[in-house]
């Protein structure tokens, strides 16, 4: 298919690897700033270097309308703007976007629809997508079917969803990796301070996330809290407040007590 | 190394083996509950057949005096009763705990210590200890060479550190991992609220723990929270209220909070 991209950022950067490598044409690299677009579309004539050169942009006006289809990855924040003034220069054009919070008539018109990928994107490393599950979804049947299709050459892992299911989807990833990520961030920060280098704690991350092939994230729960080790919780508290750490005891305090109140969760479902 | 082992949950379990492989005699393995003993005497010996037998006891008292090395791994809120009728029972023994955040001097006498594997252990699950970081602390240098050197034969990560050093590191193993896993636990309730199997998060997981091999969780971090996009945060608060889930938009908000002021905590350290 011919694409055009609308964003350079990093999941426009690894979406423009992914459908490149899987045979598709990107006619075109939409950026606010030209310097962006200029980016990645030399990265793209480095890695393909057989592929047919991208037209750079930072003008709406000037992306190609040959395109089949015009895939959206900008900030949430600014989607609305850029999906009304494409779809003013474009009115029958199929124009998707990218994002899992956004329902999908953020885009105006009939020829509208999603493709979430669901992964933490970086410019710095690309992924390969085949494992990354992707969910689409279209105004009508037709554009649902090529969404499908187009996200099954780069992705094994492709699911029609609905605009509510997608934004549960999405808030379910901010806490599984940016939450996440963020208790790794506290750790890296507490051992910084006793001149203990991160990568200690790396062994026992993998493991962590090793687990969760094997059993559910509830099961898999180890450590003070679960076990109610209310001394040990005291101790911790106590510790990161001596350190003046009065935020990350606020944030030891109310995860805690929220994996003590997730085992009674469990129990009213079980019951 | 002839070894007496004091406690069989998780940790005793996964130590058990890993010292029985490296060749040591687990001589005695004592629990509250003779049933508990007794279960992982049977693992050792289907695990191992050609070793000797283990002898399971319920009874401080019955532990064999032979042991070149005592060592506690039982519930932190116990340790302290436990080493002490221990220490009455072996007044000159080498005993050893294995907890992050107790105190080496909550074993009485002078022939104390600690080894603090840093992982995250189920019974059902025997990790492989090599690459775990084992984190010794010894009363006098004697006793330390020889954690040091037991230690190693386990595991290629060994350190000695003092015990305020391994509270740092078990308070940030609790960020790491419990905390982390709770995410994914967070997760994985909401995606069961729309029918989604967690499942479809593996892959993001996967790639948030890969990151980490190449960047700081910092420059790692990507979501709504480090883009400062109030607009989706907002959003997921408001579903996340809507839903009943007043916890868990409290913790939604307290983790973007504070995703938003280490971006501040980096310019200030860097300044």
């Amino acid at each position: 298919m011919n694409i055009a991209l609308i964003g350079a950022g990093n999941l426009a950067t690894n979406l423009a690897h992914a459908l490149t490598r899987a045979g598709h044409k990107i006619l075109a690299v939409y950026s606010r700033t030209m310097q962006s677009a200029q980016v990645l579309s030399e990265r793209l004539e480095q890695a393909f270097p057989d592929a047919e050169p991208v037209t750079p942009t930072d003008k709406l006006e000037s992306v190609t309308h040959q395109a089949d289809i015009y895939i959206i990855a900008v900030r949430d924040d600014v989607l609305h703007d850029v999906a009304a003034n494409l779809r003013s220069l474009m009115p029958d054009a199929l124009i998707v976007h990218t994002a899992g919070t956004m329902q999908m008539d953020v885009i105006p018109g009939k020829g509208r629809g999603v493709l979430y990928p669901m992964q933490t994107f970086s410019k710095q490393r690309i992924v390969r997508f085949e494992e990354i599950p992707v969910f689409v979804e279209a105004e009508n049947d037709a554009d649902l079917t090529l969404l499908k299709e187009l996200a099954s050459t780069i992705s094994n892992n492709v699911m029609a969803v609905s605009g509510h299911q997608r934004k549960s989807l999405h808030l379910a990833a901010v806490f599984c990796c940016n939450f996440a990520n963020h208790c790794s961030a506290i750790a890296d920060f507490l051992l910084d301070e006793q001149g203990i280098p991160f990568n200690v704690m790396l062994p026992l991350i993998r493991e962590t996330t090793a687990k969760l092939s094997q059993c559910t994230p509830r099961e898999a729960q180890t450590g003070p809290a679960v076990r109610e080790d209310k001394k040990v919780m005291d101790n911790h508290v106590c510790a990161l407040e001596k350190a003046g750490h009065d935020d990350l005891a606020q944030i030891y305090r109310m995860m805690s007590d929220s994996i003590m109140a997730f085992k009674q969760k469990v129990h009213i479902k079980n019951s």
